[in-house]
């Protein structure tokens, strides 16, 4: 499938969440370790905000985020409080800049990793089911973009976690009129800008991997690599699809069926179930 | 919009029609003089049938044609008798390989140049007016996609010309309940790998432009620069958006609202009308 | 050739100076009006200074300038106080990121219009004429890039004017050993970080056109689509291939044979000849 | 490092061979077993002769194999007697098509798995050392290219083995003048479009692995899933960096410091050795 990392807190270099960590985001584009596949290679996307704009900027690129070097170029020059990478392993899906994550609505920027069982057969129904004012916003020809319009449809704009747990039972209401037992698995990333939602779920109670980073206090001794940690506040947070390094007590699993929230003040962690849409 | 070319008989080298002419198409790519657009930069494909397969090959790109090292090489090397080349001009859907023409399906192969107009609006009822079973075959984000995956839903397999016009039916009567005045702008062609159909027609009668080769022999005598001719049997014909050279006598406009049909034995030149889908 | 653009003045999003403007760079990247060609669609880059480093960002793609999307979120997100933007018309050399300009060094970065006339076979000379330990640093084909890594061969960081025009010298007297009479036309930009130096000359004393903006309160009032120039500061000044408006009064010519240096203080307007290596 | 495969023998579907087997090279593009890398993802390329052209058709793109659209295409729809593809691991060159192999000049095609130990450092020498008349072909920035090119300079056209020999004897003695005890690791496939010569040789004798396949006749046998194998004659020949299979039999080892010809007639192994140049 995917790799991902979203990264909320003092203003930082990317690169320094991207590049610099022991098993970063792009080691794990080449040699992921506890992904379904060990290459990650079919395009990636970064997003950030800015202090220009409510919008986040995305950038995506079709081929490997290995050896791209615009995008080392941008994690040396751009700092940013709030930013998703994204690696992509198609699952046959073109392989097209409309498909890598993030995507992005306004100010909303969402990723994920996973996947919709037997897509093309529920793709239809999940499309309709997609408000008319936003279909046309669809551009590529995933899942995850699917799921990201069924969110902003079900309220995203109003209450994130409601919205993804709807999305999650409408997702698996479909499945289920259409005979796919599991209809889904995934590990999802949402901001707005200001606050981090991360989802871990799937139908079978079998998720993908998804992780947070410990208190910064914690990472810092256990990451001496990742310098930039010196000087980032108490209220720095990283989720990551797999662990950026091999250290324990660095990094702690989301648990099954959960999802946390990233925010000004106390983070919390919660249980996720789908919802009625 | 775009250009494009379609080629049916001796088979040639693509080279002697795409890059040898006068004014050829790669030309075109770079200095269209029909065209809306002067420029057809944003992506470029051809599609070629071999002895090997009844599906044609289908080779495109998101890169300018008219600088592509591989469209290049491939025109040196591949005869085909059936052909079909397109130079992209975007007006707003996304750069990428799955908006680029000709599309195929199974043995059929399809390109516009064109537009509905106001597509983001109507995008949603003609996606849902396509074959669900084919829903999950539209990869990309154009309205010339749509209209192909529409004409496969209303018969083409059955009656091509048929299709075509309850297809052109279908986008005028949904444009009419948008509001939307004159929805249909286009000139097509499709072909089965054996028939070639080349359609213009525009709601407003304003169709861009579209040309068909006089008889080989009177090409041979317009087009010296052309030598490949001198082997081509009589049968062979080219369709084009706009002439290859400035040569009076070689190309014929087809009239608005018409259709031609490229087939073993005469070929034809018929009205054309939309039809209820 | 191609078309080229540097600001130099009080931090702006890129987006103010390279999609705004009536007749942006972006915008002659699809119709110049003053180039040898009008479609500049062959790659582009934009490199800028961040207050991150010393070195600045350069991100180049391979594709035309006027559909990239990644570079419409970088304008819209990237503020910098030193950029030059790229747009290129390759005249036969390879369509590739290595290039594509502008080109970096350490902190230096340059770009080009014009060509090394019969550069082929000048090439292998002029590269010898590069100082070993840099040689290895010549990743693409350009005669742009092996004119940057001459001027630094030659001294660019310890006299950045005289580094050019030995550079030009070195050129001129190359080509007449080989029987080619004129052998240079540039237009250049290259900077440190902190001054920028724009060059036009040519050998036949028949140069590409170069401009450099009026004084900002002179622009203010040309340019009202180019609102950010309410905000600039008096230093904030524009060197461009060709004006990104109609208007008199805002764009100024550099005479032939001269440079301009803009620096912090007052800027200057000087002669230009080559001199001997 | 890099994997490739060279075919020889009756026309067939470059399919047949590059996607059909077990363990095809676009599967060792993304997991090698044998190779440096398992992952050989920084671009591909396959050249292949038709009977339209003394000149092999190249095409190359900068992205993963696994993935490419175009490359599946022209597999299921072009046939060749002789045919090359590389998938390339890039050692930190640039990712770009004049990067990819296989490289072509004339009639003669070439490709490379391998390294020339420190070539950045080596590179002004080795370059200096090409025909002054060949030195404005290269394009890229490998080592692979400029290897190529020396061999041209050193009578390819004449004899191959003897120019292969040349070329590896002036890598190894300008490696030795910088000091680098083992200069050079190679395995390379080059051609003229009637004879194809493999080389495995490295200083150290401890060369990167080659393969040539068995007698057709047990090929067939082994290789119940390469169902073209039944129809070609006995002289078809594959040469690859690693075994399609795992079948023992089927793949016999080229020995440290050897080449082999594929001709008309009888094939041979012959010892290799450096010459001096």
């Amino acid at each position: 499938m995917c790799r991902w990392l979203a990264y909320s807190g003092t203003p930082v270099l990317l690169d320094n969440v991207l590049y610099k960590p022991q098993h970063s985001l792009i080691d794990q584009s080449l040699h992921s370790r506890l992904g379904v596949e060990t290459t990650n290679g079919d395009g990636f996307g970064v997003g950030w905000y800015s202090t220009d704009s409510d919008t986040p900027a995305i950038v995506r690129d079709i081929g490997p985020a290995w050896n791209n070097r615009n995008l080392r170029e941008i994690a040396d020059h751009v700092r940013s409080p709030l930013f998703f990478a994204h690696v992509r392993a198609s699952t046959g899906t073109a392989v097209q800049q409309t498909n890598c994550h993030p995507f992005r609505h306004g100010r909303w920027m969402w990723m994920h990793n996973g996947a919709i069982a037997d897509f093309q057969r529920l793709r239809r129904d999940l499309c309709l089911a997609v408000d008319p004012a936003l279909f046309s916003c669809i551009e590529g020809s995933t899942d995850s973009e699917v799921m990201f319009f069924l969110a902003l449809t079900l309220g995203l704009d109003q209450d994130a976690p409601a919205a993804v747990a709807r999305m999650a039972g409408l997702v698996e209401r479909t499945g289920h009129e259409h005979g796919v037992e599991y209809p889904l698995q995934m590990t999802i990333a949402v901001t707005d800008g200001v606050r981090l939602w991360a989802f871990r779920y799937s139908s079978q109670g079998n998720s993908r991997s998804l992780f947070y980073s410990s208190q910064v206090e914690s990472l810092r001794a256990l990451h001496p690599e990742m310098t930039f940690l010196q000087d980032v506040s108490e209220e720095t947070r990283l989720v990551v699809s797999e662990p950026l390094g091999d250290l324990p007590g660095a990094w702690n699993e989301l648990p099954e069926s959960s999802y946390g929230v990233v925010q000004p003040g106390s983070d919390e962690l919660l249980p996720f179930a789908p919802q009625p849409a």
